[in-house]
């Protein structure tokens, strides 16, 4: 595997890149400096006239990577994409109105899905929204409020700054919110706020965001009721979901499933938390959709310890588990259950150490008991006749390609992955960790395509698997298999990353290799059409090594999805029947 | 000129293509048959899981065509282009949460340019949004009001239909809303109502939008009023705005000049009301930008009368208008000024037929004097050195190209103007009208670039005039002309109509042959690099017939741009100094 690149070498804190003096620093760089004090090294956006100031500071700054998105709603994927892999804030910048609106869709996506992000706006001057003026970025009628109205629904705080006094309180409140809470925030700074100055002092404290102490008497009380439950228990597994890693929780949900030594199982969402190769692994849980043997452990279990759980439709099996409630026990951020009893307030950061604890006795017999019993998962080939690559051999397949902390994007809702497929990229290449992959419908690869051509221009080097099955599928399978409102226009993808990137000029190659920014990827085109064509590629040992953006169109047919995904889609269509 | 494709030709009515009863029709047929009677013939949109059942009914329709774009805010900016050309209705369809956020932009720009937009968003099953389920279309806090929350704050009406019961009432309410006062309605459609069935009976009554009668002694007040002002000028002149075409008074209008003989200028957004060629007209008025004869003339006439204005920043010269008030009659849709004093509730559909009575008297006195004024306009190539397409040689050049009734979609909000063209060149194509146009910088076609290929799937031909100058020019023009974030990701042009267009195997053409769906535009892409080229190119009489798609990549030199585009940028860049 070739080295990765290593952009943002760690370096001693210095303040000598800010344009802050010992005692003042303008507002955009005091926002900046406490984006790079959470890790948030790279940020997404698109230029436009009320932003370009702040834009400015941001490619002035040492630390700060601009990206520059062909437009806001792939940005904001990118936000997502990269708070999800760097497991901080995701910051996307954009311009009142006419940008702000185009990124909603993303922000709300990470407000479902519980990641921090910061949708920072360049707004108008605080003296031309006083007057109220009928700017062509307004309604035109004079509402100034209207685009923050909408943001708020889909916020978990924000501020709207009217003067520099109070206005590094204000940015700091947001991003703690942000993080404490684990959704996004809103920002909206106006363009003569942005180089004014404020007192940098409190810039020395970084922020603090972790929960504050249970209440002592409460939580000594979970913890005895816990302990009845488990001590009379025959059985008791761990199931993690998507919430321990947003709340920060993922080291003490390691631990306790190191000193208990129980049985752990992960939800979709959940899960990259545990290493599927911890010897207590033993696979995905998702409701009805779940193997039998996961299913088998998992729901006789005298007791279920749900980590963070996230019950969406999606993360759940539509709704299917069988896990009756009286033998749960559910860990979250700020409250936990035990059967039908609620503590609020009690949150997982502080109750997972002391309930490890208390599980700690007892944990190697555990362990060994374990061993018997959970399933293990291995990639199996189905013995199939026939050339064509189905479903049902592709996964399998795919998953003996993988290596440890390769970073998967798969399906969300549409148009999302290829956003967040550059966010995943440029975060992993910050962490050093693995290879990027997408895969992506050729139905929903059109909806947000253009960001292909914002990974070439960061020269990053992700594994695009294209599954062209000539449309819609899973709407297909949703409903309207023959409908033709479910084909698309065919898309010539041998060409994609040739057009997405246009052969530079003797002139331009020199420039480049004076900046400081990265070259723009090579890159490859395959097109795979069989069992055996795939297969020889992914066992290639230099299509292995990242070291140019490939696309590779899989061509597989029409009506053929995963099994989970088929049931998916069966559920979602009786669900919404039109008769 | 070849022949224009006549794909919807008059038809006597029928009722034979519903799925309607004599008594009873389902909800989502009564809604598509108002949409027929108003004219509305293209629906723009994405299917999702919750729209699919009501898309049936679309593909199902005989007058009506499913256009199918590749992303939600691509739909929503083609149907306000469609809305623009068609003069009534458009139509976008969208998914749930995560379909019609993606839509919100595209919908807040025509809100803000007063447009009739229906944004029909096909939700979960009253019982599914009843029962508050996790849906992971949802915010995940089982808040099923937020994203109609968000639209309401762009929509001049909306009804989230709950119950059969008054359906039919609530969708002629929003469509009157939306046709009467030239703005976007919301409509929430659930799944389990699409197919249900209400009376049908009011379907026989086309749906009455125009504005009721004003006040007899109110508006016959008023009249005396602008009498004595215009008895007693010396000059009088008439400047048209978008507001009268998009309230229905384009003939209204087009009477008061006929029958006044006074002069008429027209502001950018009101350009296309009248046409370029009439003998009392004098061309652009834009504040500060205008020309300096039609300032002249303008701004010393002792009586403006002005019908639909629409001040934006944009359509105003940022707002440098130098016509006193006290001189400036204004009619508007539901109210009226004359001087400083106010006339609300008269409004100018009615008043209009009854002031040019008024002036007819004179008429022909007053076009004669007209004649002598009004400064004519035509298309002078400046003189210069040098092979580059400079801006200054660029227009009038392309105004030479431009035939009678040629839809030409220039800049707008960044984006726009590539979905706006898809709209314009379907209801261009049905309306059986002139060639349709684009000019786009290389930075705003990157944002919504995909809707090319809704453009080749439908068999549209307009002509892509990209212009490159590296970046995001109009940017530049306002704030970091150096700076590495107006920079964009070269794509490489002359490929651009191939991608979007994947060779058909032998099999799909054949089956194409029988489809009764438009076949895919033959394509063609120029690379323009100086005016003699771009001369011969526009002489060129096979290359004046609009038989194919054609890409003409003329290269610019950056740094250079349009005077009123520069003079406009100006003033946005010092309305938001940084300091």
């Amino acid at each position: 595997m070739a080295e990765p690149l290593l952009l943002f070498p760690p370096q001693p804190e210095t303040k000598a890149h800010t344009t802050m003096s010992d005692s003042e620093v303008k507002i955009g760089s005091y926002l900046l400096e406490r984006l790079a004090q959470l890790g948030t090294h790279s940020v997404q956006g698109v230029p436009g006239d009320f932003n370009m100031g702040f834009l400015d500071l941001i490619e002035d700054h040492a630390k700060l990577r601009w990206i520059g998105n062909a437009n806001e709603l792939n940005a904001a994927y990118a936000a997502d994409g990269y708070a999800r892999v760097k497991r901080t804030l995701g910051a996307v910048v954009t311009t009142f109105g006419v940008g702000e609106l185009s990124a909603l869709n993303g922000v709300a996506g990470s407000f479902s899905e519980r990641l921090p992000v910061i949708h920072i706006v360049g707004v108008p001057s605080t003296a031309a929204q006083g007057s109220h003026s009928l700017l062509h970025h307004t309604l035109g009628d004079g509402r100034f409020s209207a685009f923050e109205n909408m943001s708020k629904e889909i916020s978990v705080d924000s501020a709207v700054l009217k003067q520099k006094e109070g206005a590094g309180e204000a940015i700091d409140r947001i991003l703690v919110s942000a993080m404490s809470k684990a959704r996004p925030v809103y920002l909206a700074l106006p363009t003569d706020l942005v180089h004014a100055t404020i007192p940098a002092g409190a810039l020395k404290t970084p922020l603090e965001y972790s929960p504050p102490p249970n209440d002592e008497d409460a939580e000594k009380y979970v913890l005895s009721v816990a302990h009845d439950h488990i001590a009379k228990a025959k059985s008791a597994v761990i199931l993690v979901d998507a919430c321990a890693a947003r709340h920060g929780c993922i080291e003490e949900s390691r631990e306790l499933i190191e000193k208990s030594g129980l049985p752990v199982f992960a939800t979709p969402m959940g899960k990259a938390i545990i290493d599927e190769d911890h010897a207590q692994y033993g696979g995905i849980y998702v409701g009805n959709l779940t193997t039998e043997p996961v299913k088998q452990v998992l729901e006789s279990a005298d007791v279920l310890i749900m980590l963070g759980s996230l019950k969406s439709d999606f993360n759940s099996g539509n709704f299917s588990y069988r896990t009756p409630r009286s033998r749960t026990i559910e860990l979250h951020s700020d409250y936990t259950t035990i059967g039908y009893s609620h503590y609020p307030g009690i949150g997982m950061k502080r109750l997972l150490p002391k309930l490890s604890a208390m599980l700690a006795a007892g944990g190697e017999k555990r362990r060994e008991e374990t061993m018997q019993v959970v399933p293990k998962f291995t990639n199996v080939l189905p013995d199939e006749k026939g050339d064509a690559i189905s479903q049902a051999w592709l996964w399998p397949r795919m998953g003996m390609f993988f290596q440890p902390k390769d970073q998967v994007v798969l399906w969300g809702s549409i148009g999302w992955s290829v956003g967040a497929t550059l966010g995943v990229a440029l975060a992993a290449r910050e962490l050093q960790i693995g290879r990027t992959h997408l895969f992506v419908g050729d139905g929903s690869l059109q909806l947000t395509v253009q960001e292909v051509g914002t990974m070439i221009k960061h020269g990053l080097n992700p594994y695009l698997f294209v599954l062209n099955n000539d449309g819609y599928e899973i709407e297909r399978q949703i409903h309207g298999p023959q409908r033709s409102y479910n084909d698309i226009q065919p898309y010539d993808h041998s060409i994609l990353l040739d057009f997405f990137s246009r052969p530079k000029t003797a002139q331009q190659s020199q420039e480049e290799s004076h900046s400081k920014d990265p070259k723009p990827s090579n890159k490859q085109y395959y097109a795979v059409k069989t069992k055996k064509e795939l297969d020889e590629l992914l066992s290639d040992a230099d299509f292995n090594v990242p070291d140019r953006i490939r696309l590779i169109e899989i061509f597989v047919p029409r009506g053929d999805a995963p099994t989970a995904l088929r049931r998916q889609a069966e559920a979602t269509g009786s669900a919404n029947k039109y008769d």
